[in-house]
């Protein structure tokens, strides 16, 4: 592919990945700044300086749009979670660290950027495919641990694998799903730690 | 005390207590018709035959009589509660049955009354003391059984006592909380059973 040339033109010079990209860095400030719910693609065109009609080339709807970021800020949550457990010794160690790594992005996105909090909180509520994702990419990582944890000994073996990981994902849940988070950030790190330590417990041998 | 003379003069007659019963009565059928958020102290006067002068004789607000009314639903939620733990034979059977019975309370009051449920997720956003003195009770049945498996054996000593009961309190909170329960009733009879095995296993001694 050639490298595309930057124009005033849009519908000429940069690739389709490149205008993808920049909608969607012009959207990921806007609804920052202005929010989610409230924001139309107009004032995304406006703000951008292209048509209504050619962010539509690209994007179906604000939702679309909406779903990249989504996946986006998911995805460095996944990220930062895989980050914090891989270089830890013990399915043990990872498994606390996984739920405190995701608390902290949780607890990050809310805190920071509340208005992309809320795209999350609609995503969650919908559920848009992009949370389906990341639930899965999460139930991964766990399953992972859990499996490690019965091959070094440190976890039981006998209740079946997908019962285990459901389990425990239930347990998380209230602490990585946006949609919930929100009600779950009173004293959430004690809480989380008492989860972990809970869920250590039903897993010993 | 004299046995009251019903009056077609509300301010002479019945007592009090029979007054604020009334109320009570009528607001409950009312929000469960107009729902909470909607009505006014205004429409439940008309409704009555009250004036509305009358009615803040007995109450400060709108929002005091959605307490009573909100603490009725969950005190009869906790009636349900003991009465499904009361007669199992071990503290295990009863740990599962009060967290199927929670649960089992809370659907039915948002399936069945979907606007005094909204009166009970209101009061659990704020949340109103009724929510905070069924909590406590919850807490209460639940370190009844665990106190319980404890002494008979089927459940491990070493943990502080007060950190395994907040620790399965915050498991099974997703259910029972009226605020929370409506985002996890997807499949909640499976999540329910599988968590309750979960919390068995962190309590095997």
């Amino acid at each position: 592919m050639n490298k595309p040339i930057a124009s005033a033109q849009p519908s000429r010079g940069p690739s389709d990945h490149e205008v993808r990209a920049q909608i969607v860095d012009a959207a990921t400030e806007y609804f920052t700044r202005y929010g989610y719910e409230k924001t139309t693609v107009s004032d995304l065109a406006k703000e951008i300086g292209f048509s209504k009609a050619y962010i539509y080339k690209f994007f179906d709807s604000k939702q679309a749009i909406g779903e990249v970021i989504c996946a986006n800020r998911l995805a460095a949550i996944v990220e930062a979670v895989s980050g914090a457990v891989s270089d830890a010794h013990s399915a043990t160690e990872k498994f606390r660290r996984m739920f405190k790594a995701l608390l902290a992005s949780g607890s990050a996105l809310f805190f920071q950027d509340r208005k992309l909090y809320d795209i999350a909180a609609v995503a969650a509520g919908s559920p848009w495919p992009s949370v389906a994702g990341y639930e899965e990419q999460i139930r991964k990582l766990l399953s992972d641990i859990v499996l490690l944890g019965r091959e070094t000994g440190e976890f039981e073996r006998k209740t079946p694998l997908d019962e285990t990981v459901n389990a425990i994902f239930l347990v998380m849940k209230p602490y990585f799903s946006p949609l919930l988070l929100q009600y779950n950030l009173d004293a959430a790190d004690e809480a989380t730690a008492q989860l972990a330590s809970l869920v250590l417990r039903s897993l010993a041998p």
